[in-house]
């Protein structure tokens, strides 16, 4: 029995609509339907009769053909569609035999499948993004003004407020939404023959239309290119593009970014979710074949997995841009499956993307303990701008300096330390240390900036 | 002595203007351009003495300051950041000490300082792809109906012209140059101190100023971004960026899409400019250190190298979207290197490439020999076509593979091997055998694809 | 219905050894073979009765299994092994139940599992490398002296033989397999139970054991860590690995290697199959969708493919070292399915290498042809030598520069030329000029490079 | 002003070993050393005179040479060695001007210098990982039966001991530097000629040695390269490796596995250090530019950085193995700089491993402290294996599962649930509860694991 691939090593992706949509069948669909749209657009363009796109499109169906077969068959040729089109051509009724494949190229028909499932399954992902950020959207006007430590460099810093870290969660979600609508938008058809010239189109045309000019022919065949794109609902290509991948190289970033952007989130929630930390868990955690305690963060997990090897992926498809001639020895080939594994990666993201926001549980009482925990030290900065506005930047740096080494090897809090400063210093005298030590007054432009961001839609 | 890099290992981008526009030095500069227009904006905002702004702007300048000693110092804070702000403080007049970097994190400046850098070379690369995208537009044009082999799979396939091989290159170039021109109108200004708050801005702020509702302060501090972007011509961020990398992504997808853009035209180059092909060639190709005769396409080398490393470089840069908490602990630092190599290697790229563009010479009597040496198979597409409209598919593949074997293991030309199968079979009779297998009659749309590609502007 | 992979995108493993070790079913047996050799091994040691080993692995049958049912329920946990232990232990009679898993973790049995499917595929590349390597040293003994063009930067340089090249690809290939045999025999089992210390393994043990010395435990958990990679056929590991992924980044850079070795015969193939150059071409080339005359070098391309695939999946790999606490949040999760996808391409690229070493056909003629394709330039270097040892080496680069320029002018052969130079030139007399223009002479060492390359075994 | 680099943007390596080995003097000095030596070679082999031996080795001295203006005139030929070789040969005495990289080509040379940088930096580099080790070693004797927990998926699964952990730090450190030191051993030196066949070298040799039989020749050529190898302290080759890449391949490999065996410490000291952990810290953190408090895990912070930078690079390496013909046009030049940066990053990664390693800061009574944190939740697999063996899996899992549950809702911890609940089973009488939940109890075979560890060498 030969090996298929059931998503055992794929938890990410397994069962997810982008799982549905970027599947050999769905691949296979997508090939035929670029073949249907072919020989209903010659039909269209009077280089086919009319019967000739119905009878293709009838037969295009991927259940009707055996995918491992074609798979097997593929390799002496190197590429699925040339099986494919032999298989379509035997099920086709014989008079539309002569018009399945008619002018085109294996990569037409690749190609073009290419853009249709990427299509489809960015539908589905930019489903995931806009859910993903309704949820972020939510929980960061919850918790506009819910405090938390800021950390930097894995140290507490300053604070700052949950609302904007989610916040700054939905601004990359959103990001990756526009690159990935405006890429989806741009998706062209792939239509150009052998080499990229049109030229079999016209050779197949009838002897009438062989009077015509050669002018007039030529407009045509744009004609033909146009309404192949129109059938399939893709751009139409200024140029054939086998080796000339915008479309692949546009598709490649923006699925990275995209990885990426939620792979920011997960990271979050990753540190966050920590036993020590605990300022936010996953509604769901997940279970542990051998610890009955345990809720692991999943969603968040799965979601740093695809961030970890989308840009590999990308840096594969990057790579083939430098593809040589008219069709390349592969570099072409080297992207199918790394294309179909990122729009899996990315569509099993955004979904666990979604989940992971919707059931995002936030603790802000574990934020107002952590908060506590450097004992003031994370409102130092506040302390030394507003010391030094008075006993200038050294100075104000050396006092804070003394005062933090003392709280620190009397384990006692820097309010209690600054009182005794704040004696020995007249030029500090009057400051209000319980405002100037609570860490809650100080998340600066938090909360604007959590509202200029939420009103981007 | 120390180690300092002057370009040994690195042909591509010695001399090029990205070179200038990305070394120490440059970034240096670019520091405390971000430095002076930061004291600039709190002036502008009331938040400094309009003085200070002034002071620290003069001081400013890259040359007074020592770039090594600056790196090595760089090591115990982990960036140049935090030696530059004790060395510029100790350089301006002693009234503006306390307003430089005043309420700013290392990062707010070497963002900012890595933005106008990419901003600045971005210039230098988009002239050099303006050039290299007008001196190809001028070999399509004048190369149209310039007939040459269409190679796939690095085999003869069928005719193509040399016009729409270089429209194709065109088109990409300025793919390129959209997708930079784009990046570099967003390119954000940096700015959110420790933690993306901004909250140390106005804990400095004057006594006075704190009597201020909260409202008003935190509008103040949005006001102080949008002075500060203004200031350096960079766009203004919705949010600080620390950790919400978009700019960055950006950046090395566009810049990864460039190199591979010009690495397209060079794989071209290198396969034509084989001395078996000898199609083009470049002007004023590189000497070899042991060949006299040799002239190696040397532009087309470096560009090619340069494509081979941009994919991995910019796989980093999307590798570190994943940034945990308010700034990470290596993601960050892992980005600075990677983008600048990407900025020189596209830069340099777009020098080799316009040079490349500017001394191609195309040589149309190699096509044409080429075109012949498979004594007419190229065109076996176009027969095949012809003669299935009159004897059905598989006679007509069946009549031409029996052709082309006679004709291969008879080393004779395929059209006299037509001349008489023609007589076999009556249904092909009347074909006009010398037009039909003529190579130069089978370019199909090149002409019209290239005219439309060339419109594009 | 769920979506396959059937292998439609990738020729390059379709129906390959390689894949019928990777598949789904290949990884779900090998867990199932990870899960009965730690309970024959806990049988082994006195910690389960004998029974419950033979129990296990009388079930551990993945023909029992429905893979696509794990798939689906492995994303609550994150991975298949969750699911997977409660089937098993429904499956198995009841006495065996408590000793299904016992005091493991996940990541014990998923890793095991995948250095067996590494194990297993790795035994069938190296098949094919053998093959590979047994035929291209027939190739480079059969030409050992037919002598071709040297190429550099595409240009022809100087002569060498085809017998030196073949000789090359057979040592990259002797590497490749010296590397993956090296790796193959250090893959360790992985036994370490939820943190890698073992614990849960003597928690589970009888009271009677429990009154031995904490010691005598100790010794007996690595003695059961022994006997699990006896039963598998594995490697012992000093320590478990779960966080010390050294065994996976050996795999990956064995791997790239592979890819990479096989990648350089491909890439010569490719180029010396071209139609201007013609010097080799794949007995069994590839069918086209659309050309009826073409021959595409099929196996060549897809090698070339994975070859461009595999640096970014290994980097990935290499990546996941990098992994934090005893059990990683996503570093783990991001190497299945690259791990998974090297294996597969370096075992279809083994299986078309040597495919495309048996049915390589040299031509011999060709590269005679092509040798004097620049009428003598190819020896320059020869006699820019001879004539150096007489007027010089800046004078003897002078006349040979004139010479080649008149030759080019006048396209005449270089020797004709030189004839009349010598007359000019007293020191040069004498020289004989038929041998020092003929390219076949000028091989330097090429022969006893490639007899001493061909006695590596 | 050219723009060179002195390591602003680089604190990872701004004054390290590596750093001296690898900068742009240190490769034109092992240049210059190749050149001296295949001159010393050659008069060892009489092939020219002792005396031109002596005097190349003396002017090979790169304080001789303009670095910046080689640079900028290696941009004609694509590659430095060409306008070196015109100085050298203008620097030497007229004597010895013939025996100037005689024979050679410039990749004889590039690459000989590459593998003198890369064993140069390589002992530095090793010297670096072998105080790390010893200063990993101390730790993990110091620390073997310091407990602290063990973290999986973030979460806290079983107990741990900083032993093991350390222990693993020292295994992953000791393969590095195995894989190094083999990889040093073999690295070869380069001598092919201009393709490989050594045929220059016996071009230039003296009419006297031409009456010699070709077989001879020969093999005094073979004796050229071992002697060549021998002056640089390389390795012979068995044959030239213009494009049989595999000492770059290896290069690649070991030190993206070293800069990720030092990234798996780094990753676990950012962890532990957190705030909320701190289990560890860095002895002389890393200051900070906008707060006085914050001590920064800078040294695991650069580590980290070069982390994430490797697989990239080591990822356009392997790439470059499927190098086309006898010199490629682009994947050789591709190697150049991502090399030198591998070596750079490691260089500085294994510095600040030692450094990070020699200054780390345990601190055990945080490990006690969070290994409370879950209230005894921490050793629940442990009971679930005692309970099993009494009342069965599922049962114990039950039971448990609700005794966390009462845990947790009553903020209590489990030992006093679990007092309550062994009183309604009776099959759980007599159990010592209090050694059973004790975390510092079930630390399983850290303690022999760690020992065993230890003692290789």
């Amino acid at each position: 029995m030969y090996e298929s691939d059931a998503g055992l090593l794929a938890p990410g992706r397994a069962g997810s609509p982008a799982e549905a949509t970027t599947g050999d069948s769905a691949f296979l669909q997508a090939m035929l339907d670029a073949e249907a749209a072919l020989t209903r657009a010659q039909s269209a363009c009077g280089l086919a009769p009319a019967e000739a796109g119905r009878a293709v499109t009838e037969t295009a169906d991927a259940g009707r053909f055996d995918v491992r077969d074609l798979a097997l068959r593929a390799r002496s040729g190197g590429n699925p569609v040339i099986p494919l089109v032999v298989d379509l051509m035997a099920a086709v009724p014989e008079d539309a035999r002569p018009y399945v494949h008619r002018g085109a190229t294996s990569q037409d028909i690749l190609d073009t499948a290419a853009m249709l499932v990427a299509s489809r399954t960015l539908a589905t992902v930019l489903d995931d993004l806009e859910r993903a950020a309704a949820e972020v959207a939510r929980h960061a006007a919850t918790h506009r003004d819910t405090q938390m430590a800021g950390r930097t460099l894995t140290q507490h810093a300053v604070p700052t407020t949950f609302g904007l870290k989610a916040a700054g969660w939905r601004a990359l979600i959103l990001d990756a939404r526009d690159r990935l609508t405006a890429v989806r938008a741009s998706l062209p058809a792939q239509l150009g023959g052998a080499a990229g010239t049109l030229a079999a189109f016209s050779a197949f045309s009838a002897p009438a239309a062989r009077e015509d000019t050669e002018e007039q022919e030529e407009v045509d065949l744009l004609a033909l290119v146009a309404a192949y794109a129109r059938e399939l609902g893709l751009a139409e290509p200024l140029l054939p593009w086998h080796t000339l991948r915008t479309p692949i190289a546009d598709l490649a970033g923006a699925l990275a970014f995209t990885a990426g952007a939620l792979g920011k989130m997960a990271a979050d929630v990753l540190t966050l979710s920590r036993t020590e930390i605990g300022e936010v868990e996953e509604e769901e955690g997940g279970d542990s074949s051998a610890l009955p305690h345990k809720s692991n963060p999943v969603h968040a997990t799965l979601i740093a997995a695809a961030a970890r090897r989308a840009p590999g992926l990308a840096a594969t498809l990057y790579g083939s841009l430098a593809a040589e001639d008219e069709r390349p020895a592969g570099a072409w080939h080297a992207e199918w499956e790394p294309l179909r594994d990122l729009l899996r990666l990315v569509g099993g993201a955004a979904r666990d993307g979604a989940a992971l926001a919707a059931g995002l549980r936030v603790v802000p009482y574990a934020m107002r303990e952590n908060l506590q925990l450097t004992d003031g030290l994370i409102v130092s900065e506040r302390l030394a701008a507003v010391f030094a506005d008075r006993i200038g930047r050294a100075r104000a740096r050396e006092v804070l300096a003394a005062a933090a080494e003392r709280a620190h090897s009397e384990t006692t809090d820097l309010s209690d330390v600054l009182f005794d400063v704040l004696r020995e210093e007249p030029e500090l005298a009057g400051l209000d240390l319980a405002e100037l030590t609570d860490p809650t007054r100080y998340t600066g432009s938090a909360g604007p900036l959590t509202d200029r961001a939420l009103e981007r839609r």
